[in-house]
């Protein structure tokens, strides 16, 4: 099952059918796709292509291609729409969907298509939650059932409701006051006779989610429990929404590009190579002004050692070597931890032995590089002198690295920080001016030996 | 829903009982747990606990806990089952976790359990894989009918296969070779009459992977379908498996370590904090050793400039700032490509878009940055050539790690390695060695205004 062949010939097709026939032939190769192809042959359209394209597509088609593009390139899309076409788009989209579209458009639009729109009651609770809370995650398109429906009801009522519901795998129980009160496989159902009463199968030990909680919540307890869907409840327990397994894993590799990113000192996750340069430097620059301020600072500290290296210039070309491999040691730590704090790995209470554990590495590591680095300096520069501060300063440092770049992340996360965040600019920082300073002191306290 | 507190307490109560009561009724306590959250607790107990409460599980439980527990912690626990009680546990196991069981056992008591298993037949044809394949990740409890099967029988068939079987949402129609040649959700299923036949209803157009393939696409196309099971398939196309979606979150969530770890230049993505030294040396000081040799080649650089740093020795302070913010800039993009890769979001035919895009920010960010710390020096080392050649440094230097940043993992993935590996001290090698070139060769140039 390759995709990517498929999906270059038929955009090849597309392109002829769009030059030479009419549209809507090109309109009808393009649905041979699965929507998610169709969405990646879309994309590599150009604007006026895809403008004649899109609105040759039926209502349900149009939803399942716009359900699969991106945010961005959705609002691109459906600028040409009017809003009456558009309401009967969001109509046959999936509830969650839709209310991310509608959050995207202006208000003034939201209220005018709003108006247009048969499905309106499936979309509006959606709108309230923010992108990042469980809330903002669920859809409205769940099957709720009342505890004494019997199997035979329950059967009926599958029957009758809109076959694209997202989640038709499990069932819900709710009372009177839409309380959760059980959850029920679609499996239980089939093998139970027919005039069983739900309440009697279902299981009423339900994980479930508050609406307010954040959507990184919602994608531990999913992942957990190894759950195809998540009921999301509101203040009173009152069942308003469903989690599906399609958005978590969205969740999951969000949250692994935000910890990316934040390693390597960038604070927007949305970036893309071809991201507008505008945002590139907002996202970037930021960080290299911290930066800046504690490369800045090493400088300070290797400025009092100025007549040190006036004498002995040799020192700057490997003060580096000690403050480079100190920062990757340290980097390695940070990368690390918080990795294993992000998978729910790093309980506070093993702050301790993780410490000893990493120390013992850095000073290990510290040996290993710094004696093979030592000796070849030591015969390189016929300074065996040299060769020892510098394998001194690398064990030194790399002893630092190991303490502080596991204590960081810690600390990071004991002050409601994210782990990821700045702990690599704080790390550098230590090992780069620490470094600089162990070595030239060491040059410095040795200089009688070293000349 | 909060687990931890929940976990917390019943494990205080765990370890009083196991004090002063029976195993056995520590035993029941834990089970009153999710088998997830039974797993979380059981690795709180010491040793000696487990060996004590361990045995005291009834065998579909002990299943149930051990598919839960991480690989090595497995091995740990079951050292205390005989044989033929591991047997009895393995059978009751989902085959997937079982084979991987036993994957990790000496080859002799692999035989020995084996045939004292009754199920052997279901484990047995996915020992051949490898843990990276799709074949390693999927499990043979699913369920196959042939084309003419009815509904009913259908139906029926599914009351009388175990319960436990993990893909019953899906249900795989094959032929007389045993051929894939659909697939029929069950919601499909209970909504039709009874008397149909499985041909008419099922989807032929069903998304399969080869068990020979990696583990990575399979959660490629799970995620781009947003499939909760992927049927897997032999070279003759018959079906052998089913790939399950919390099976896919783990392999999402190994890549994305996979990577935060090589960008970090550690090579074991199963190293935590908490891993043996031994473990973590291995992961780690290989990298540390590649990283010293691009290192020692900055040195070299800064070697040739002795005399001109002996002369001027307050470049030395300042030579780090060119090379270290440079290096960041460059590790930016590097992260920001492995990452657009990994998400397939960086085709090769953007490469130059891209280059484009990155040289700009290069510059951008070179002179938003050059500027401040040029003005900076030049006010506080009073020395505005010293400012001057800082500030040009900065701005070649950063221009450059945007090129060479996007283009490096370009290349690692044309010449099939993972763009990750490596990209982070190829990036860092160029941006210190030509960071020091650059900033030292400028200034031999303004020698005479700089004294």
């Amino acid at each position: 099952m390759t995709d990517e062949n498929n999906i270059a010939q038929t955009l090849e097709r597309v392109r002829q059918i769009l030059e030479t026939q009419s549209p809507s032939d090109a309109a009808r190769v393009l649905l041979e796709l699965h929507p998610a192809d169709q969405a990646e042959l879309f994309n590599e359209l150009d604007e006026k292509q895809r403008d004649l394209l899109l609105p040759e597509l039926d209502i349900a088609s149009m939803a399942d291609l716009l359900e699969e593009l991106e945010d961005d390139e959705v609002l691109d899309a459906v600028d040409i729409l009017s809003n009456e076409r558009l309401a009967d788009v969001l109509d046959e989209m999936e509830p969650d969907e839709a209310a991310d579209l509608l959050g995207d458009l202006p208000a003034e639009q939201v209220t005018e298509v709003l108006s247009q729109m048969e499905d309106a009651d499936e979309v509006l609770p959606l709108l309230g939650y923010t992108d990042e809370s469980a809330g903002g995650l669920m859809t409205t398109w769940y099957i709720a059932l009342r505890p004494r429906t019997t199997v035979a009801q329950a059967l009926q009522f599958l029957r009758d409701v809109n076959p694209n519901i997202e989640v038709p795998y499990y069932l819900y129980v709710i009372d009177r006051e839409k309380r959760l009160k059980g959850v029920v496989g679609l499996r239980q159902l089939v093998i139970s006779a027919p005039e069983t009463k739900i309440e009697t199968i279902a299981d009423p030990e339900v994980i479930f989610i508050s609406s307010q909680e954040d959507q990184e919540e919602a994608a531990r307890l999913m992942t957990r429990y190894d759950l195809t869907s998540l009921p999301v409840v509101d203040h009173e327990l009152r069942l308003v929404g469903v989690i599906t397994h399609d958005d978590i894993i969205d969740v999951l590799e969000d949250e692994a590009t935000e910890d990316i990113y934040r390693l390597a000192n960038m604070s927007d996750a949305d970036l893309e190579p071809e991201s507008p340069i505008r945002e590139q430097i907002k996202g970037r620059l930021p960080w290299m002004y911290v930066n800046t301020l504690t490369a800045l600072f090493a400088s300070w500290v290797v400025t009092h050692f100025k007549s040190l290296i006036a004498e002995v210039a040799i020192l700057a070309a490997f003060q580096s070597v000690v403050a480079g491999l100190g920062g990757n040691a340290g980097s390695q730590n940070v990368a690390m931890m918080v990795r294993a704090m992000a998978l729910g790995k790093a309980e506070p209470k093993m702050i301790w032995k993780a410490f000893r554990k990493q120390v013992m590495v850095g000073i290990l590591q510290g040996l290993a590089v710094g004696i093979v680095v030592g000796i070849f300096v030591a015969l390189w520069q016929r300074n065996p002198v040299l060769g020892l501060i510098l394998g001194l300063a690398m064990v030194f440092n790399m002893t630092l690295a190991g303490a502080i770049g596991t204590l960081i992340p810690f600390v990071l996360r004991y002050l409601g920080q994210d782990p990821a965040i700045a702990s690599t600019i704080l790390v550098t920082a230590a090992t780069d001016s620490l470094g600089f300073f162990i070595f030239l002191g060491l040059a410095t306290l040795f200089l009688n030996n070293l000349r």
